[in-house]
């Protein structure tokens, strides 16, 4: 992986979060891209919680959908989502730190498996997410001349 | 289903919809609540869309398992999700109104499987969701008598 | 739905069973197909239990793959199996006749999803498996004109 | 990880596998086992193919299913698949050898996640599992003392 490599998956990253209101609604930040690879960060709040007074599940899963997504987008092949698998191990609570962090697993010329790890600030394993990949038209940066 | 069956389910909506920040914060109703049925909706705003500008998949992902909690808890037994899978066939765009139908596959007496459909107002499949259900002790509403 | 592609499908059927070794193996015989449907039938025998004495879960696997190859290769495109999840319900024993209907919850041009539901002679629900289908080049007979 | 432990998960895989005809209907072998952990292998023969003329997926998720069955019991307490996503990545043809590495991601007290792995001869991935699990009463073999 070279630098320019790294450059590229950053500036995608600064591209995507312009518009990424939804993690900005969360409070979700990218703490760092490289090539497929992401990291995004959040700390639950009470506004997070859901009847059973721990963080929503679909606010975990948005997490680290969201990591999946800067990590997928990170070599500038507009990407989406096109199924996902979260398995919930522990419970968060308000005041956790999460962090996820998305790996690449597999990547053809369409199709691509990341997995995506979600701990809390004890290192302790919250949930395991599964992300499958699928490379439509277009560039996250359009100014970019990389070809898949 | 007689009718206390449902006042049962539709006892348990109100009692977690207080907590239910996470849901508000979406602004995701529960339309419907009966045994191990729910209707949930949303309508999509700009906060909810991704750096694609479309609604972002933890979005979506989390109306269906709002609808999917809905389900599983309405029977008075605390309910916890294990796991799920969500499969997004088409985007969801600003403005959409989105509705997310829980149905009960099976449940023996800890586990469960419930399918989440999430149609748009033009009643087009935007994403399938197969949630699995874990009981844990507890019930959602102390004061219930009720059984499994 | 008419005649002509129920009689295409069928010879879609015909024609990925002669190579079909994997079914045949199993006993697996498909009873019928239409367009985007099929089911396929298998009785347990002791050669497909597992260490704990009931049906292996990975040929209840391939009973439902097979009802879900057969349904996604029904409109004679060439179709392969992106991922697939299954959830065990309850166990089949030997002598249970096991029964997995496919059908087609979406499609689009390349992409799939598919729900295959396992029951045994009772009716009782064995397994649930969802399956995501991937369209490739080729046709599964070479002189149908059909498109897609 | 202790060599009493290295032995109790090797005596579990030697009590499942004479009754694991499945297994041995498809020629898989468990070539190592240890605390939360396995290796099955398996040769793709003619018989396992499908109508697309490569490895049936099922064949596929049995070898998978098997590393993880053995991986999950390795403890002394029997323990079954709940559930399983597998995704598809390349073809397995005649003749290639098939190896499925089983890892522990999570166990809770009932139940666990684990990642399999199928890779083949030139190290190629070929397939990504997830296994769910779920302890029930009762031990692999009846003679050990060790509780969770």
């Amino acid at each position: 992986m070279n630098k320019s490599d790294i450059q590229l998956a950053e500036a995608c990253t600064e591209a995507m979060r312009i518009n990424d209101d939804a993690s900005k609604l969360l409070g979700i930040t990218i703490t760092e891209t490289r090539p497929h690879f992401a990291i995004a960060q959040m700390t639950v709040i009470k506004e997070m919680t859901n009847g059973h007074d721990i963080c929503h599940g679909g606010v975990i899963f948005t997490l680290a959908d969201s990591a999946f997504a800067y990590a997928s987008n990170s070599t500038n092949h507009t990407t989406v989502a096109s199924g996902c698998s979260i398995e919930f191990l522990a419970p968060a609570k308000i005041g956790d730190t999460l962090t996820s962090v998305a790996t690449k697993r597999a990547r053809s010329q369409r199709t691509g498996v990341y997995d995506i790890d979600v701990t809390n600030q004890r290192n302790e394993l919250i949930a395991v997410f599964r992300g499958k990949s699928y490379q439509i038209r277009g560039q996250v940066i359009p100014e970019a001349g990389e070809q898949s």
